[in-house]
């Protein structure tokens, strides 16, 4: 029979990559070790439940109060004496407005006594004061302009940094003297402070007059609100004040520390590997790229790697993290950018093998969803396309229409976690079995 | 100024890229190595020129006539006493079926004498003989629509065997009892003898019944032309003679040996490299995927290489070989897979990075021609999207609209080398710095 003994062990990853991904043990263990004397907490981002409930539990009654912006899909969990603030994500709503006020008063009542700040991604929607003259539509607007730009990274956070009051180290602003800990749980490629959530207890060197050259070099000049033009002028010229700078004195009290970024999720799960008798090769934390086309290219090392032994010699896993992305074609397919790629793979690692089960793929989110799918992932190994197309599924057309859900859901192919508190971005799992 | 030192290097790299993937040279090794008993030479394929070139010189006099078929914007080269056919590729025409004909004819002629074959990519195209009955638009149609199918490699292999006196093993029938020798130069991921111009000298396991059943299972029954499913009706029913099988008396006289693959250059480059003082990993020799995301996808390995040293420490090389696709949206574009990957990994390095020079990638296909470009491919170090922009360029739009060549030009940044008499497909170098 069917040889499923790949399959059954990518299954039991899905445990360990939960386990590695677990942002409640992580925070726990940093602060337990970091011990901060704080008195007030604020915590914001997909990821503020499992990190807040940390806080609480390690610092006990030494906390005074503050409060956790969760997203509003998220159910409100009674965390200690702190408030809980629901907003919307990716897009922020009026109670991002409210969240903002909120963070920026614990902000200030923290002055002097201990701050503790627990960021993960999304907060830079979950929390936002505009610069006054401006409206929270003013500011999306920009940041949509800027992204179809081409402006690099760097260019972007320049500008949103100078229309907001608690991005680009403003939420420490607000606390001085300090101290302030934060804590930073990464979802942004290279995993620097001043990009998660726009950094808003990091040092920006950027000025107001850097954010005009950059909307000068994009020729975005004309087509920014007036409002945006105008704030980034009277900057300029001295009449608003500048985000703090890494010499403002602030900083001698602030510490940004980094709690955990999808290579520790990697690293985690190449550990396991190894101990299970697995060549291991990280590749990226970083991945991008269509998922598709992604998956095909991924299905081309696996094929060399079964070959050819290169670039490692099977047993094999290959280990890879980030977002790639999808291109909806159909806006009523079910699926993600994990399925996608898992489905593409198969597709093409099945044009060429025909053994089942030689090799193998696990793609999911560590958030537990993938796209607008219940799934959080895929598992498929080797000749699993001709079961799909025994029950009548055409494989490319599901791929074409954005169905890969459909598709994987009736082969038994899907990862059912539900949603998870995390927020490390997604990884993938590739095995090569042993000849 | 501005460190030119890795463009430098990896315009120094390009001659290397076409030392490796030398056909003559490597052709030449292993026939003053094996010294073959042979008197007839057919050589056909993209490569065929250096192939038989190096036969030649090396078995001089021994040689007593042959063919060699050549694609037709190549111009015709005197080799020694052998005949010299133009056909077209990578669509057959009237040349193929002539070449079909001598091909046929010089191996019977080697029956019992010694016969070189001397195989390249192309050699599918360039050389036809369709079965009896059949027509190449027959030929072409069924390949084009198993193509589209959703059929793996071995499956459209399997249908167009059986339609073809050739390919699968024909060829070296036809020179029965043989000796047959067989050198071949490979364009296929894998680098089967059975794939590379669908294997003329190689032995053919499958038959005229499983040909139908692939025909039945992709539901082409009622698609390719009646002509497709006569020959083969009558093959299964005994009426036709199946391709010669590995038990084939034939074949104990019949070596096959690879004389090079992408996976040789890349191994070549490799020891360049690493002589230099680079870390090198060769991902795979297959690469597959589309351009643009491929090189999106390659960036975020290179950047986690820079950040991390993960999963080698620079100074590094990074290599793989292959093809990947381009999806072809403005056929007034010009450019090509290696100069669209090299642009859209320039794109997605320069968001992060801001120094000149870091990282570097060098990409071109071993046969000198990228797409319908007079390029090979294009060399690029981080930063140098400023430079296209400074000269007025939108590199988004020239990569959106296949343009590729004319913004690489440029900016100095393409490889131009002619037309290379090889065919070994394309490499990919990148290469990061020491910080």
């Amino acid at each position: 029979m069917e040889d499923d003994g790949l399959l059954q062990y990518l299954r039991g990853m899905v445990d360990h990559v939960i386990r590695a991904s677990d942002l409640y043990q992580r925070t726990r263990s940093v602060l337990e070790r970091d011990k901060p004397d704080i008195r007030i907490v604020i915590a914001f981002g997909k990821a503020s439940v499992p990190m807040a409930k940390a806080a609480v539990e390690v610092l006990g009654d030494r906390v005074e109060g503050g409060v956790v912006v969760i997203p509003r899909w998220r159910e409100p969990v009674k965390l200690g004496n702190l408030e809980v603030i629901q907003a919307n994500h990716p897009v922020p709503d009026e109670g991002s407005l409210e969240a903002g006020e909120a963070v920026i008063e614990w902000s200030r009542a923290a002055s002097g006594k201990g701050l503790l700040v627990l960021v993960s991604g999304g907060g830079s929607a979950l929390v936002e004061k505009p610069q006054e003259g401006l409206t929270l539509e003013d500011l999306t607007r920009t940041t949509k302009l800027l992204l179809n730009s081409g402006a690099n990274i760097h260019e972007i956070n320049t500008v949103r940094k100078h229309l907001s009051m608690v991005k680009g180290g403003w939420l420490a602003k607000h606390a001085e003297p300090g101290p302030v800990y934060a804590y930073y749980a990464s979802d942004v490629p290279g995993d620097r402070f001043e990009s998660i959530a726009s950094g808003p207890t990091a040092p920006d060197p950027t000025t107001y007059s850097d954010a005009l050259l950059v909307l000068k070099r994009y020729e975005l000049l004309g087509k920014v609100p007036m409002s945006v033009i105008k704030v980034l002028e009277e900057g300029a010229s001295g009449r608003r004040p500048e985000t703090p700078k890494p010499d403002d004195p602030v900083f001698r009290n602030v510490s940004n520390k980094l709690v955990a970024a999808n290579i520790d999720v990697l690293i985690g799960l190449q550990n396991v590997l190894e101990e299970d008798g697995f060549n291991t090769l990280i590749l990226t934390s970083r991945l991008d790229g269509d998922s598709r086309e992604v998956g095909k290219a991924l299905a081309s090392i696996t094929l060399e790697i079964l070959e050819r032994g290169v670039p490692i010699r099977p047993p094999a896993a290959l280990l890879l993290g980030g977002e790639t992305s999808v291109k909806v074609k159909n806006p009523e397919g079910r699926g993600g950018r994990n399925q996608e790629l898992a489905l593409s793979w198969l597709l093409h690692v099945d044009k060429w093998l025909t053994d089942y089960g030689r090799v193998g793929l696990l793609a999911m989110d560590t958030d537990g969803i993938d796209g607008n799918s219940p799934a959080a992932g895929a598992i498929v190994v080797s000749g699993m396309s001709k079961l799909a197309r025994d029950k009548g599924f055409d494989p490319y057309l599901y791929l074409e229409e954005n169905n890969s859900y459909e598709l994987l859901r009736a082969i038994g192919s899907t990862i059912e976690t539900g949603g998870l508190d995390s927020n490390l971005n997604s990884v993938v799992i590739i095995l090569i079995k042993k000849i």
